[in-house]
Parts: structure tokens; sequence; C-alpha cells
């Protein structure tokens, strides 16, 4: 095992596979961050190259796409017959060309995001996103599993990137869903922890709709079972109006009406709420 | 038990009486719509003073609060001594305005809030919020139990419209972030059924952060345990340009990090998301 970039998230990363009992061969643009690791047992090396063909398997978690380029790019680094996995933050556009590029460079690539902060690498709460060929990510899966909950999502070198900014984007909207309650109760002097297990109760009951939901957007048809959008228009309207009347920011319920006032003047008034999906699909400035 | 409104949940709530056998009077401005609930053993009332009479307690379930000043506002309505559940939408501050001009009247007056669509009436799936005095709310506790998980929120009758948009707020929060998701993962070809378990786990993982959180709140003091907020913004850029690239809308990525970034410049790019709260308790435009 070789990992290459030792920031926070690198050096947990070695680290896990160094508890694990892998043999793991480290290096950095500043050698000095390799330290700690080194008492853990990990192995230096001078070159990337070097590093390269320490292991048949190469973890990479720098900075940015620039930098995996600016670091390989060199003619003594031979890829050929390595597998890289490529934890460094981008989008699934520079994925699939990071994959494009490896591939004529004679590797096995896999794109990965990790949606964990570096203390928890090695738990199973931290889980490790995959996508590139299924054989290159079952040939080390096993190994892999010394990172935390390890999850292959396809062939489209693109959707691990993609699962992480949707992933946070679900996180951010809980968060400021619950937000934007706690600082109305706060109005009446309810306490942040009384509302809490209120707002994780109905996030945890909404969560179970998506299943069915999910359906009707791949129907393509949303019969309003349960509510039409044009009468949760109108309870949009007294959230807009309490928050505003209590005197709390009220941006969030704007945008939440913004977009269903837009979906209804699309004519989707009798619809239900995940009809929603072609307003989130449509850009806008 | 009198039903004062037969609209979709008015109708809804009568119902759930009789089925769990309580005599119950209904009374509507236009009676005809009283028919199917007579033929399931309501009383009709022929005004509304008569529908008080008829019992110790009356749930009103109308347009809005002005229709309920104007219902009961006739001299030949007798208020004191009843006891009024008043379910009607409305905000915080109408509720507050009518718990004083109900005591006025003599009349003890709880404020509520239906937190689930009308046939889901008589079920535990049915959230039904009261706020006001607790012994009246402990009088009749029993007899609401017929419509499904009623709940007693405490003595500040504003207390039920505020729970209630905030739980709105929560559901179109966790929803959106999951369409903001859908739409994403859906220009790699990902179909809407393939992601949902994955956003379903993440807002069930998420929601249990919120008590911890809550505490944060609470003590005005958020350390940075798991992230800091600037570096969760490095991330949101990573999500708007994702969304921009791809070509969905962006919009709800945009506002993410718009608060985010005020937080940052206002001094606390150090801290804990929960720290957001300040953001959400300051309006803007």
């Amino acid at each position: 095992m070789t990992v290459i970039g030792l920031g926070l998230m690198g050096r947990a990363l070695a680290s896990a596979f160094l508890r694990a009992g892998h043999p793991t061969t480290v290096w950095n643009r500043t050698p000095a961050k390799a330290g700690p690791l080194l008492a853990e047992g990990a192995r230096p090396a001078v070159t990337v190259g070097e590093a390269l063909r320490a292991s048949p398997l190469t973890i990479i978690c720098v900075t940015d796409y620039q930098a995996v380029y600016d670091l390989f790019g060199a003619s003594d680094t031979e890829l050929d017959g390595r597998t890289l996995i490529n934890l460094t933050s981008g989008d699934s556009a520079q994925a699939r060309d990071a994959a494009r590029w490896a591939e004529r460079r004679g590797a096995r690539y896999l794109d990965g995001a990790v949606m964990a902060v570096p203390p928890a690498i090695g738990t199973a709460e931290a889980v490790i996103l995959h996508s590139g060929p299924r054989p290159d990510f079952e040939a080390h899966e096993s190994t892999l599993d010394a990172l935390g909950t390890v999850t292959y999502l396809g062939a489209d070198h693109g959707l691990a990137s993609l699962y992480d900014v949707a992933g946070l984007a679900m996180m951010w909207s809980v968060l400021n869903g619950w937000l934007q309650g706690t600082a109305l109760l706060g109005t009446a002097g309810v306490d942040a922890v009384t509302f809490a297990p209120f707002a994780r109760q109905i996030a945890a009951v909404v969560a179970e709709w998506l299943p069915g939901y999910a359906e009707q957007i791949d129907k393509g048809s949303f019969p309003a079972e349960v509510s039409a959008l044009e009468t949760d228009v109108r309870a949009m309207d007294h959230l807009i109006e309490e928050s505003e009347a209590v005197g709390v920011n009220a941006e969030l319920p704007r945008l939440i009406k913004a977009m269903a006032g837009r979906s209804i003047a699309a004519g989707h008034g009798g619809e239900q709420y995940p009809v929603l999906i072609e307003e989130f699909r449509t850009p806008r400035d």
C-alpha cells in the first residue's frame, strides 16, 4: 500500500492501513509530514516514482487534480500496471478526465471521495465512495476495508464525486431546516435541545418517504396521493410570514416557496411534491 | 364533542371522533357538507351557539382566524365555561391573540396544529400539536387521542403554530436536499430509486447529530469538534461548481454557501456548523 499526500486526511488514511497491519509506503512533498507515520511503521519513499513502485496499489490524497498531474507528470513515474485510487477532492468531470489520463498511461484508476473527517478514518462511520471499473475495486476491497465503510458506486468515474456532493447537499439541507426551526422556536424561548428531538423525528419520518417519492420521479408521474403542491404552498406562505413576523431569517423559506411557486406556474399545482425535480433540474441564475 | 368547520380536515376530525364512539355534534356554514357525517351518526347543530352548547369541548377548523372571530362574534354564542381547541391554520401571534379573546369571553382555549393530511387523521401517523394551559389539555387528552398522536407543547399558545412551521421547514429541507442530489446524480444516469437509499441513510445519520448540536446552540459555544466552517465552505464551493457544471439548479447550494460565508465573514470560520444559528436568527431581505 502506498499513500501519496500526507495532509490531515492522507495521514489518517496511512495510519489506518498501518493499524490494520498493511505494509505502507508514504510520500509527501514536504517529507517532514511523514514523521509520525514512520514511527508507526510506515516506509518513506524519496520520490513519487519510488513510492509507486513500492506497492501495486497507490492512494492519492492531495490538494487538487492539478497537483495529481504535477506529481505524476514526470517521465520517471511509471504508472503502467499500477492501480491508482484518487481520493483528491474534485468534480465529476475532473474525475473522468483523470481516469482517461491514467488509462492512457497504462494505469488502473478508481476515483473516490471520503465522506468523513480525518479522525473518523478507520471506523465504520467513515464512508468512502469509489467509482471506476468494478474488477479494480474488487481486487483491493479487502485492503480498503481498513479505511471504514468502503462502497462501490459504478463504472462511471464521476459517480464518487457526484454522490459526495449530493450527500453533502442532503446533510446541509437537514441541518439548515433544523436551524430554521430552532431559530423560530427560539423566539418563543424554546431551547434548541427541546426542539431537537422533534426535528430529528421529522427528518427520520421524511427520510422514509424518499424511496416511494423516488419511484414517482423515475416514472415521471406525480399523482397527489398525499398532498398537492398548491396546498403545500399555502403552508409555505405561513412559514415565510411566521419567520418574518418573529424576526428570524426567511431566505430558506423564501427559496422553498419560490421553487414550488415556479412549479405551480408551470402547471404542476395539482401534483405531488417530487414534481419539483423539474425545478431542481433547471439551472437559474 | 363538537366540530365546527367541515372542510376536508374538519370532516376527517369529526369522523375520527365518531369512529372512536364519541357523540359528536357538527356545524358548518354550508350545512350540506355535514351530510356524510350525519350518516355516520353525527348530530347536526343549526347555529354555532347550539353547537357550542351541545358539548363541553369544541374543535374549530375553519379557513382562517378572521373566520373564527366572525363565527363566534355574535352575542348569542355563549363561550363562558366552554373549552375551545382551535386547529385553524395561522401564525403564533394570531394564536396568542385568539387565546386572549377567548379568555375574555370566559372560555378555556387551546391552540393546535394538525401535522397530517386529512386521510391520516385517526391514525398514529397524524401528529396533532396543542399549546395553552396544561390542565385544559389534560382534561380532554383521552378524547383527543381518537385523532392520532396528540402532543402537548407548553403554555404559550403560540407554540403549536411555531412547531408546525418549524416541522414543515424541516420536511421541505429534507425533500429539497434529496431533490438536489437526485438531480445531480440524474445527470450521470443514476435513477432516483438508486440514490434514494443513500439519501435516506444520510438524513437518518445527520438527524442523530441534532441533539448534540443543539447543546452547542444552548451553550452558545461551537468548538470545531468534527469540522470547522472554513473547511465546510470549500466543499460547498464544490457543490455549487458541480451543480453548475452538470447543468442543474444551484440556488439551494448557493444559499447554503451564502449563509456559511456570512458566518465566516463574521469571524466564525474556526467554529462548527451550528454556529450558523446566528445567521438563521438574523432577518435579511
